[in-house]
């Protein structure tokens, strides 16, 4: 009795194939490895290469696709001179997490090495948490408005839901119950000057009630900002509205090596997308350096997220196999300062896959 | 003829009068030395102490005060515990911008010793930029109102005007015109997502004509809290969104120091006030340990503000005099890890502007 995993792959614009390529790669390898499990892949082009050739940056059998998937894995979307007659960038990953509903963006933050982070007096493992990004409603609410550039001014909507406020607070509680450390979920708010988010955390705490296994606080997203330099191990899961969480996942990343190092999951009820936090990148398209991790770490995570014992053991054995590679801090595409390519990087971890499988 | 500077003085709560004890200090000391130069201060009780006295942060006869003043220096005001019935924090600083139109938040970062920075490979004067934060708008102009709690779900307003956008952008590029560095302003924005966003940078765009001698560049609010951390040499002087402002200038208060490092100024067309980045700190207040640094920076900065060449020298010599101090690592207080206490620090830079004046 095999459960086949349909895996809808979208690798989207700029570096977002060729990093794509990889974790598939790596995901064929794995698969003979696991007893009654098959991963099925069905890629589809989106973005704006595909806008440019369809008008239309998510064509309709692309998203009936991801509709009708176990996972999708997204490499990257988005180029930053092509934009609608708006003035908006084409970025379908925002539209893929309001039409599935993704309201959860899981980002977690794990330093492998010392020579990636930034900050002083931080090895392995000393950087540690995982970021909950609220992602269809918050400061983003308005993205649907269009400017008019005339006017004497420009007004956006800032939503938050009861329901989204909750599930997105759930969630969080549940990432930190299964993670084996502090068991504390961080609310990033600002309510000592919004209403939403006073709101918000009316919300929070509520929900947190149903967990009294788990540390509840909250942080002022200002304050947080600059905790999270001056002391990142204080931190275990935070959760955030969606603006909050864009800024705050975005400087996390910065403290683990970058935007090529940080995996991420929007993850719904129904539907999940894995994809690299990072974007396109079309200054480094097509010379084969782009680095591969964070797709992979994102490959990593939706081996996690299928409900299987065996996808979990193939995703510690993933994790464990980057943690092995990362180890040696030579390993390293050229946005690390290193002088592996795409594939030799991949290579590396695919040999140490071996022996962690 | 003496020009005569009337300061209003407003302590506040917590750490607040402790602070601005220091830096009016230092400012008598100073005064005897300038030639036609008086300082006249005018003390008034504001923020949760005077509230819990009489019902009012911010009585009318301290905002007249204010209003008839040339310069405002302000502790710290707002206690976590202390709430207005509607469950938001006590923070007249905000009426302050509010009513006096205050729309400029200018926040200096700078690094003084390598000791101070979480950051590997910064040295002194290594870090140094400025953040200029709208203060009237923008995020923030929901604050007013109120959440019901019970809803199923909750708005606020965001609101960007041309006027709004216009000055402050205007004030970014005679901050950059005014320092020597890269002459570069960043505006911050998202964009992306956005139309407020879309419209804030447009009026950006068209300010940034009238500078043809200073770069112009945009930089998403996201990305820029990544390179503030891994690049933070690259800017210069930046200029955001209220919301956005207040978020990374914490966090670049973090990479120097602290808010005990970081002073800030709220500027308009007919007023300004000058506090320190930081809270009242409560759980330190009255131990004669607060960090008097950010409020002593800040007073450099009304000094500079001043339209008077004798001011200017002050501030030049102030600035001076808290370089040199801070150049010897242990002359720091508890909060940065050091053993000074808040006269003894300000007493080594009493005898420091001796000698810079
Ligand atoms: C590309 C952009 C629209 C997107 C966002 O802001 O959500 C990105 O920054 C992210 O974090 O996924
Ligand atoms: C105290 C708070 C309301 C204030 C703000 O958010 O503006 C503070 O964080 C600041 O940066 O001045």
């Amino acid at each position: 009795m095999t459960k086949t995993y349909k895996i809808v792959v979208l690798g989207g614009d700029g570096i977002g194939p060729e990093v794509t390529d990889q974790a598939v790669r790596l995901l064929k390898e794995i698969q003979p490895q696991l007893s009654g499990v098959a991963f099925e892949f069905d890629e589809h082009s989106v973005g704006v290469g595909e806008y440019q050739k369809n008008g239309d940056a998510l064509p309709e059998t692309a998203f009936e696709a991801c509709r009708n998937s176990d996972a999708i894995l997204l490499g990257a979307m988005g180029l930053p001179n092509v934009r609608y007659p708006n003035g908006k960038e084409i970025a379908p990953q925002l539209d893929l997490r309001e039409k599935l509903d993704l309201y959860g963006g899981v980002r977690p933050i794990e330093l492998f090495h010392e020579a990636d982070t930034p900050l002083k007096n931080y090895g392995p493992g000393e950087i540690d948490f995982v970021l909950v990004r609220e992602s269809t409603e918050g400061i983003f609410a308005g993205r649907d408005a269009v400017a008019d550039l005339d006017a004497d001014e420009s007004l956006n909507i800032i939503r938050i839901t009861r329901k989204g406020a909750e599930r997105v607070c759930r969630m969080a509680f549940e990432v930190a119950r299964k993670r084996d450390k502090a068991k504390k979920v961080s609310l990033i708010d600002k309510a000592n000057v919004l209403s939403t988010m006073v709101y918000f955390r009316h919300i929070f705490d509520e929900v947190a009630k149903d967990f009294p296994d788990i540390t509840a606080e909250h942080v002022y997203v200002d304050a947080s900002a600059l905790f999270m330099v001056r002391r990142p191990h204080d931190f275990d899961v935070m959760v955030t509205e969606n603006m909050f969480g864009d800024i705050l996942s975005d400087l996390a990343a910065g403290l683990v090596g970058g935007m090529g190092m940080a995996p991420s999951a929007d993850i719904g009820d129904k539907a999940a997308v894995f994809q690299p936090s990072h974007g396109s990148a079309p200054d480094i398209a097509g010379q084969g350096i782009a680095n591969p991790i964070a797709m992979i770490l994102s490959a990593v995570m939706m081996l996690q997220w299928f409900d299987n014992d065996e996808t979990r053991r193939a995703g510690a054995a993933l994790h464990a196999a980057v943690a092995r590679v990362l180890s040696d801090p030579s390993n390293r595409t050229p946005d690390m300062g290193g002088k592996l390519s795409t594939t030799q990087i991949t290579d590396a971890i695919s040999i140490a896959l071996k022996d962690a499988l």
